[in-house]
């Protein structure tokens, strides 16, 4: 159990880049203990005031595609200019192993050595929203820490884009050289969910092709409806290999900031990730708390079974279900 | 107010293939009025023994595509065959005219006179769960009825296909001759929820057009994963105003009947749909009791300030508006 002055020690060690006092504070938001948890909202509380100052950058596209190659590459561009950076990543599918990508330390050993860095893997979870809480809380605590440029990896398949999506500035989308075969394995939503695309591996043997699937891309990217944000999506080319093409990257990344700065965007998304976060967090809440039930389960097992054989709507059942909520 | 007598009159004339009686009934589920709708809820509760035992076909297809002309030329055919044949319709987007295109009635004037015909417009919903909601009850009369032969037209843009899939045992997707562009304006999504796909105006002048159409999307369903069903996407030709092809359509439904219901495929469906509308009705329960809770909306306008402005953080405040919640 931690006591006040651990508390308060683990918050200077945060406000002070204290990289071990950081790591201990997400693992407390990453407990499922009750004690670990309120100590670590007690932290978060604290942290805020100091948090939000950063750019938020979410990293997504299909494994073998070099995400972890390109944010280590990217993150040594960045610590080299004296910038501060964190590494996170969402992998609703590690609970077994614990070990995301950013786990196997061997892929951005050179980064997460560094002083100016901090590397954490996907924090272990049953479900995709309490993944993402935890990941959303461990953003906090890195900006109040000070590291003002943060990468978030999507790792597991499937939802884990939106959910990033739903916490960044800037949504990345990394793709292989190769025109023709170019939306293969990468849904439509995806594309078009992306504020700037990056053709990694864009390397000696594979430039030609880098160059034609940019070109596909950036005809691809007009079809699409203009984004909120009022920035054309960009194409770049890069090699997380051997680092070309990493400054333009970066480029077009601070060019989009300065412009939704400037338009006022950067902040209306903050606000209303923030208010979708309050809203999901609220919804998970009603059905945990429903579901969690123990009369409702027992009712549920046999309400279900009447509602599939056809002898109750489900709509009534439903109802049904709700009242016995509302008198518990 | 309705008495008792009037309830079970209105029951008497539905199961008696009254379509008068089933008009007044479905008027009921579509009242916001409270005592309209425990009538309502009391019938469907009466009705749902007599119920489940038709086939449910939902229409897509993007405006213009001639989903109206299409069913009403498949319901002509059906009719002529002695069948039943109920047409709803789901459009999110009608509360203002509430007249969807069905409410149009020039467009199915012939099927709209016919004894064995029942055709209903979208009902007027402020949201599309309540409209769904409304349609999915609809059905269960409709069956009760004796009308076993169910179309359901998507009509709004956007989420209602979701809606309609979740309720129907065949999806099927209306298309325009035209292959190359024939992704524009259809989401990727639709395409795979698809059982089968028809190109629609395949008359004379845009025969090759539609044969060409047929075959690009006959490869295109294989590229996508199997189906649950096990049956494999039929892509079909036909014209509605000339009415060829509208059996060969009929016949490619009647064969994914007959096909599920012998693998079973058919019940679990149907199973998992009423499973998703227990519980999707659940969820939309508890959301409106806890934001039409008066306390907490008043509660949600500060706290909600304070979440965008950073001063809290969205989680904290979500366990915030709960507990005030679980004290109401």
């Amino acid at each position: 159990m931690s006591t006040p002055t651990d508390i308060s020690s683990i918050i200077d060690g945060i406000l002070k880049n204290d990289r071990v006092r950081l790591g201990r504070a997400i693992t407390l938001i990453e407990s499922t203990r009750a004690d670990h948890q309120q100590t670590a909202q007690e932290i978060i509380e604290k942290c805020l005031p100091h948090a939000g100052d950063s750019y938020r950058i979410g990293v997504t596209g299909t494994p073998g595609v070099g995400k972890s190659t390109f944010i280590d590459s990217m993150g040594n561009f960045l610590v080299e200019q004296e910038k501060k950076v964190a590494v996170l990543a969402i992998d609703p599918s590690s609970q077994r192993s614990r070990g995301s990508i950013l786990g196997d330390k061997t892929r951005m050993e050179q980064l997460a050595n560094h002083p100016q860095a901090f590397i954490r893997p996907s924090p272990a979870g049953a479900t995709l929203g309490g993944v993402a809480r935890k990941t959303r809380e461990t953003i906090i605590l890195c900006e109040a820490a000070g590291f003002n440029n943060i990468f978030i990896e999507t790792v597991g398949v499937g939802q884990s884009e939106t959910a990033v999506h739903s916490m960044v500035d800037f949504f990345l989308l990394l793709l292989l050289p190769g025109a023709g075969d170019e939306l293969q394995g990468i849904k439509r939503g995806i594309v078009e969910m992306a504020d700037g695309i990056v053709i990694n591996k864009a390397e000696t043997d594979r430039m030609e092709l880098a160059k034609k699937s940019k070109q596909a891309y950036r005809n691809a990217v007009h079809l699409y409806p203009a984004k909120e944000s009022g920035f054309s999506t960009k194409v770049e080319l890069c090699s997380s290999l051997t680092g070309n093409g990493i400054e333009a990257v970066w480029k077009m990344l601070e060019e989009y900031q300065t412009f939704t700065k400037s338009n006022n965007y950067f902040n209306k998304r903050r606000a209303e990730q923030s208010k979708y976060w309050l809203l999901e967090t609220v919804r998970e809440g009603l059905l945990s708390s429903f579901f969690g039930n123990e009369t409702i389960t027992k009712a549920m097992t046999k309400v279900e079974a009447e509602v599939v054989s056809g002898k109750r709507s489900p709509f009534e059942a439903a109802e049904f279900l709700l009242n016995i909520f509302r008198k518990e």
